[in-house]
């Protein structure tokens, strides 16, 4: 591509959010979405975007949205054809010279759904991502446990793999973080139960928002999980979990 | 502790400053810094300290500071001794009733000093954890390449691990992360290379600082790593590495 040509087009900004405190976006992020002409953002088919929630207050009603409706409640990978569709609205605008911030919860290339425009945009135009904080540091800074020290190993897990492979993998790591739980929380849970690894667990659930929950796996009711749940193991971490049953993690919230 | 006595104490604020780049720290890091009358960072025994030169642009002369001088050279943990003098300090300021922010490269409870604070005062007085960007996140965004995607599994292993324990880990995980590779860079190299996966790892230092360097492992002459550097390998990866080697990783920043 000729400098002229790239003179002329926009660039593409892929945005950590973070995890859901609006103050938890970096001083950068913030910078380039109020200059950005162009916000997309993936919304569920019904229901607010929660990408887009976290940042609405510096929205401007002057930048144009593009929300891309994929639905949630499958935990397949995004249909092909939403993304594609998307790509090509986003294109568009960079095409016609205006820079597009792409949201993303968390940090965009961790597990983040920036991933699907990047891999069709990526290439074709100048792109810049931006990293977030992540849900898994949110989640230990909450529950007030390292989430990884000195020489620890940490796994991180996504909650659809097999109870075969969580088992293995979680019983050789120090600490691990079992990401994506949702509707996995039964399973996963009879899981660390058979491996007696309850009692060194915490959930997670809407970390660093008004109602975040960070309970010991132990004293979860049987209720159902959101899409963006985790979980926390720490090999002999059951000090720290009695900690928290007390109280201890959230007193400075 | 009563309501009363809390009142008169300070909060303990760990602050994680993000990986290099001032831009990178969050909204919440950059607030509760300039409220803060009290700023502890981690220093050498010779030269600046890397915490403290992140957000030096956002300090006031009016603001104390405690910095925790660590010697840096040594690979071993940190001095009891040192911290636990800190810690007496960072006390001393907490009961006079003023609030401290401890600030930590990266993440503060991802591999980060403030644990060392932490597992001192974290019991005694009203304490805040602020996650921030890891360099991990960091590492894959300037990398142009997702860190974690869809159902992979991500380890992150600390580089002073021994061969055997590294080669392990590495052979049955889809992306590696090794953390601090330091002085270790020669070994863990040859490491990789007996593995096959050279073509598939890329090194990264000073990410997100203007002296960033991420190129592929393959490429890098014979220098040392400082201590924060890190490898990062997926399996399958070697298109990618292709791709950086071309500049492909560079060419919006």
């Amino acid at each position: 591509m000729g400098m002229g040509e790239e003179a002329m087009t926009g660039t593409l900004y892929g945005l950590g959010v973070g995890p859901g405190d609006p103050e938890l976006l970096t001083l950068k992020a913030h910078r380039i979405l109020k200059a950005c002409p162009v916000v997309a953002y993936p919304a569920p088919d019904t229901g607010e975007s929660f990408a887009r929630s976290i940042v609405a207050e510096f929205l401007s009603p002057y930048q144009v949205e593009i929300p891309i409706v994929v639905p949630m409640r499958t935990e397949r990978f995004p249909a092909a054809e939403v993304y594609d569709k998307a790509a090509d609205e986003i294109a568009a605008q960079l095409d016609a010279g205006r820079d597009v911030a792409v949201l993303c919860e968390g940090d965009p290339f961790f597990y983040g759904s920036f991933m699907y425009v990047f891999e069709r945009l990526g290439g074709r135009y100048s792109t810049e991502i931006v990293p977030g904080v992540s849900s898994i540091m949110a989640s230990a800074a909450a529950a007030k446990r390292p989430l990884a020290a000195r020489n620890d190993v940490l796994t991180v897990l996504p909650g659809p793999l097999d109870d075969d492979e969580l088992q293995a993998r979680i019983m050789i790591s120090d600490a691990v973080a079992i990401m994506k739980v949702g509707r996995h929380l039964p399973r996963i849970r009879a899981l660390i139960a058979r491996l007696g690894l309850t009692g060194a667990a915490a959930y997670c659930e809407r970390v660093s928002l008004g109602e975040e929950k960070i309970v010991p796996l132990e004293s979860l009711g049987a209720e159902t999980a959101p899409y963006f749940s985790m979980i926390l193991i720490y090999r002999g971490g059951e000090e720290w979990i009695r900690t928290l049953a007390a109280g201890g993690a959230s007193d400075a919230a």
